[in-house]
């Protein structure tokens, strides 16, 4: 992670973050995004422009950093009672949400910032996190749980591509069976009934 | 897909493209991309300026275009005897080349590009031409095959995400897991050696 991580919640450094991210967010809902520049949002916020440069080293770091911020999910994941269910509705919610508009904006800034300085790690730790949440719930509840790094490639990475990549179906049909796969690979589906199908052949 | 797909090829408009294309891969050499401006690659390219903005919109939407076509592969996939191989085989390449300093690089700029013009689903596409292409070949030695979907939701996807979010783990091991992965839908996992050892069973 960046320097950002160790700043001090309440301290110099986190009130300036806090005042230039006010102002960009107000800026682009005032002028739009590409009026923006730095020294109107240092003005805006009441700080030097010296400050924002040395800070995040020019716009586009800065506008991926307020990106990912919008992208930090507000509430832990709701408890629908059971693993299947938990991740069924985080998928949906996933989806639409970073499908929107709004959304895939906010991500494309993400990526446009410096890989260095993290701001996409941070994207993918936010669901991780989320993830995490949803698996030690389950857990307590006796539950088998995949790992968290299964279900970022079985949930999460054909959702992101098909945002980024692919425009396509992301219905509820379509996340419900990502789910579905991801939880397959913690057991084999059960066997049929009568025989398994390699018995076929045994039959002769 | 856009206008430019119905480009014929040998008239002035690709010409154009040619010649534009090939200035902006000749500048970023020369004197680097952060120093690219729309009137530069015009002189270069032997076009006026209002050509490329009527063309390209702006230098983004142009180093989006020049990106993709830089992804475009450059040969069928490699024959290697056997779908797992073949898929094996091809899913390290991809890794290696899109986790390469310039394939991220080039993958960066195609999501830059404007999404209604298809510069990202224009990577896909490739991507499922190649999976596409090997499948074709796996069929007509008489190979079950996953459709191009599940690929690229099983294979393509947890690389890009990795690429582009997750720095971490693309070793051939990992690659060699999303294949098996793809080709366990295909069919449920061999019963445990007890119960029945499908293909030591018919020798008998």
């Amino acid at each position: 992670m960046s320097a950002r991580a160790t700043t001090r919640p309440g301290g110099r450094s986190a009130r300036v973050q806090q005042s230039v991210h006010q102002a960009v967010r107000d800026l682009e809902a005032e002028v739009g995004r590409d009026a923006l520049t730095v020294p109107l949002i240092a003005a805006r916020a009441g700080v030097t422009p010296s400050t924002v440069y040395r800070r995040w080293g020019d716009l586009r770091e800065l506008l991926s950093d307020v990106a990912v911020e919008r992208l930090r999910p507000e509430a832990p994941p709701a408890d629908h009672g059971s693993l299947r269910a938990d991740l069924e509705a985080w998928a949906v919610q996933f989806a639409e949400e970073m499908s929107s508009t709004a959304g895939a904006a906010y991500i494309r800034d993400a990526l446009l910032g410096d890989p260095e300085q993290g701001n996409a790690a941070r994207c993918s730790d936010y669901a991780a996190e989320q993830l995490k949440a949803i698996g030690v719930r389950a857990a307590g509840r006796g539950e088998a749980v995949p790992g968290v790094e299964t279900l970022l490639d079985v949930v999460v990475a054909p959702l992101m591509y098909r945002i980024l990549f692919r425009p396509g179906d992301l219905s509820e049909d379509y996340t419900g069976h990502l789910v579905a796969a991801a939880l397959g690979r913690l057991a084999p589906p059960p066997a049929p009934p009568a025989a398994s199908p390699p018995a076929e052949a045994h039959k002769s």
